[in-house]
């Protein structure tokens, strides 16, 4: 489909830490620490593939794998910071976008998850500020390009350099014939409320705005001249971490490696295990509960660090589903298992819920609630399968209303269950806002009351009435059952059920999150796919080229 | 890019009536003419191409035509309808949904502006609906699939014959390898509420789901077998008609052929001209206001019937779009110009404002809004271009807010101005729910009461510094500036302008609405493009020959 030859996808891991971190530096500053530092100095070399180099601050998805991290670190490792500077450390340079010989040469599922992890990289830096009074500064010191200047929208305030030449744009339309992936328009008109009429002036024009007219327009915050710059950045940023509700004294914990077991058909965690069939297309993602009760206040919880079970197996849910995503495209399915004993789980549930001002447990549960989200926008069929020993109860539970089915064993020799929490009733919400209960049951709020109330399990016979799960087939008729509903989903086409579950899962209020992954990456998924884009003559195809591109001008 | 060699694409025309439909009958009941019947007996020869036949009530644009000039009349011609029962007069068939062989033989612009048509048709079912006291039931005589579920799924109550047979379905998944591309998935989960994991079962399973399951999973209302089917259809639609706001003893107005004289170069009606620039790829789209002060009781805007300027002009404007949608497929950009006096304009908007209670004026109001909806939702750059002479004032202003964005000359030799109504204020919102007042000042909603306080003319100046303009040219600039504006636009990729255009038109909320438009048809704007539906061995493709689809597993 592609005129370029694409290089293979490099095997990724995400696993990184500040130490080996190759283009970001972070640093805090000296009176506390209260203010971080992620300054971009992108080694050129330095990418996922020697076929690119990574020029101006542009960068490929090792880049933005740093970036993810040090955003988890800040949050968990360093409970003081309460303001963050993203900037540059090149001379003129903030960051050049994405970098187009990376996209051209990439396949189209390549480019697709690198787009949707860049994205949900940016929400958790918007996650962050709402939820974990951490505010942020972009300092945009210089050339502020495409997927840079979406970085910058990411971030509370942008500060512009004045120095008649800096400039913030959006040049994919012009220059590359694509949009910008990175919720760029969606965040300049939804975000920032810039006029229409100007993002339309603005997305057209590949220079960008620069000075008084980018904030007359909205697009930035703030300009100075280079003499005030640092200055006027670092006053604003010692006044958005004074309001901040962070602890003073707290010390963080750390984010230890996951250190998974990689075979050639299983990744094996701690807690989680992804086992991959690639004859059949299908994957296994099973979560185990904690072998016993874990601790339950702050100071036991913050003892136990990075090791205690909802962070850890958590960490671990979101490191597979990256790894499927980026190293597994050919699955199509995933059967979402549990086992465990149920009651340690509902009494993290309990802890969580009670101790959730303590910095340390409101971290934890954004977490959980941000790699819930990861999987609702995992482009694969989640069938979650309830059988004898599972533990799908609470946060557990939350991963059966996730998938796109599940299915309970009802035998009465094997008993089977599902518990709700409060864990069900609002921390764990969904990017349309709402929890997936009430996304689930959309027109009737008043059943979702009622469930929560209810906390007895719930039998197959009782979670089939109360429409917790969809189908509750009896011992005879399990087996084919489920064989055949993951032999018939593994015929389908792959486009068409990533369209019809993108449109299925987030059905209810859209968010300007919901916008960015349902409207404005549909959009862009399209164009990547055009000839007029990476057709022989397209446009992505002839930039950095002598030649001009060609379009068929026909609209659509 | 696709894998099949394309027919031509017919040229079309919109203007159709009762007495030349071929597809569709229209009736009305004897006990005074309060239910009207929409029966639908397509004839398989009277495709718009002979390429393929119309079997089983499939439907290609020419039929879906008819439907929409049906329910204009049924609005204007006949206030004493109250309740439309849409059904077939074919046997155990109500409608198969869009051809499959017209859609596979068609370019892929095609598909996307025949799409778009059938959306706005559905949504003018729900529009009168909500507006208009016209309630809407599907009685489904027999199989409904796809677009045929999806037509049903517009209307206010879904009545299925029970006969063991009969079946709602969207099999466009497991069968074509796409999505449904008329606001199924989205009207499924999101109006009627269906829990999306039943959605997700049904939206894959081809033979779809009947009988009391069907009422169980909310999928229609009612189930009947047929020997109660026709009496209970009777009934339901006769307590719908009950509650009914339309006048008892209204005699509706006649909506005449609007005669354009259609040169190679022109479409030219009495109050609009469409002028067509193919070498530069720009319409210039004109308005004219009234040349004298129209009639502003509802006994007078009666007698003048279709010849009313505002439903004439407006009428004349939608029939402009929708040919240039289908018809002129590599116009790029729109200029949109206005001409006359503002005070017989805003004498209208007056009018319709005083009488909006009024049957023929409330007709009139959401027909001005729809056909700006049509403009909002048409994939072409609009430039409004504010000139002496100019009379974007009122309900003509509302062009230049549709528009990507507007210049205003600023000459002190040749004055212009434009001016705000009481009809810029409420009613001729956007599908986002939004007045383009209100989407276009998001972030400053003080604003546009104060703007909507303001009676006077905006000079350029004044209209600049409100934001009510994007420039204000001089005399000097004005001739560059516009032409490098509109040349500038030609130049960029038709794809990428389609999708920012796309993300930037519909700041703000989001309604049922505009998530068929924004995220569904983006979805399956993607799908009709990848090979796996499209390719030679895609699903689309090999639908209705010996072979099987061949599909690239990778997942995106």
């Amino acid at each position: 489909m592609d005129a370029v030859t694409h290089a293979p996808h490099p095997h990724v891991s995400f696993d990184t830490s500040p130490d080996r971190y190759r283009h970001w530096k972070l640093s805090f500053d000296d009176q506390g620490g209260a203010v971080a530092t992620l300054a971009m100095d992108v080694r050129e070399d330095g990418g996922l593939l020697p076929d690119y180099r990574l020029k101006l601050n542009s960068y490929d998805l090792g880049v933005d794998i740093e970036l993810a991290d040090a955003l988890q670190r800040i949050r968990f490792e360093h409970p003081g910071v309460r303001a963050v500077v993203i900037t540059s450390l090149k001379e003129r340079v903030f960051c050049a976008g994405a970098n187009i010989f990376m996209l051209r040469g990439s396949s189209h599922e390549w480019k697709v998850n690198f787009c949707k992890f860049t994205n949900e990289t940016r929400l958790a830096i918007e996650d962050a500020s709402a939820h974990s009074g951490i505010k942020f500064i972009a300092a945009l010191n210089g050339i502020c390009a495409g997927g840079g200047y979406e970085l910058a929208l990411a971030c509370d305030e942008l500060i512009l350099v004045d120095d008649g030449n800096s400039a913030v744009s959006l040049p994919e339309t012009p220059l590359l014939g694509v949009l910008p992936g990175t919720g760029g328009l969606t965040r300049v008109v939804d975000k920032r409320k810039v006029r229409r009429d100007l993002a339309d002036v603005f997305g057209t024009v590949a220079e960008g705005v620069k000075g008084r007219r980018a904030v007359q327009w909205g697009l930035v915050d703030a300009v100075y001249p280079t003499s005030q710059f640092k200055e006027r950045v670092a006053r604003r940023a010692a006044e958005l971490a004074a309001a901040s509700d962070r602890p003073a004294d707290a010390s963080g914990i750390t984010l230890g490696p996951l250190d998974a077991a990689i075979s050639p058909d299983a990744i094996t965690y701690s807690h989680v295990t992804l086992g991959i069939d690639r004859a059949r297309r299908v994957a296994t993602l099973t979560v185990k509960a904690p072998e016993s009760a874990p601790p339950s206040t702050p100071e036991a919880i913050q003892a136990e660090g990075d090791r205690f079970w909802p962070l850890r197996a958590f960490r671990e849910l979101d490191d597979a589903l990256l790894r499927l995503r980026h190293n597994e495209p050919a699955i199509g399915t995933v059967v979402v298992r549990t086992s465990g004993d149920p009651a340690p789980v509902l009494a993290v549930d309990e802890a969580l819920l009670a101790h959730q001002d303590h910095w340390l447990v409101r971290e934890i549960v954004h977490f959980v609630k941000r790699t819930l989200k990861r999987m609702d926008l995992t482009a694969r069929s989640f069938f979650a399968l309830i059988e004898p020993g599972s533990c799908f109860a609470g946060t557990l539970f939350e991963l059966a209303l996730a998938a796109d089915r599940s299915y309970m064993l009802d035998d009465q020799e094997r008993p089977t269950s599902i518990a709700l929490s409060g864990m069900n009733a609002g921390p764990l919400r969904m990017s349309n806002g709402l929890t997936r209960l009430e996304t689930r049951f959309l027109g009737r709020p008043a059943l979702v009351e009622e469930l929560l109330a209810e906390r007895e399990p719930f039998d197959p016979a009782a979670a089939l009435d109360a429409g917790l799960v969809s189908f509750a087939p009896d011992e005879l008729d399990w087996d084919d059952e489920v064989r055949m509903a993951i032999e018939a989903r593994a015929a389908l086409s792959p486009d068409a059920l990533t369209g019809m579950e993108a449109n299925l899962r987030f059905p209810g209020p859209e968010t300007m999150e919901t916008k960015i992954f349902g409207r404005l990456t549909a959009w862009q998924n399209w164009i990547f796919q055009r000839p007029n884009a990476v057709g022989e003559k397209g446009a992505l195809t002839a930039y950095g080229s002598q030649s001009r591109p060609e379009f068929d001008f026909n609209r659509t």
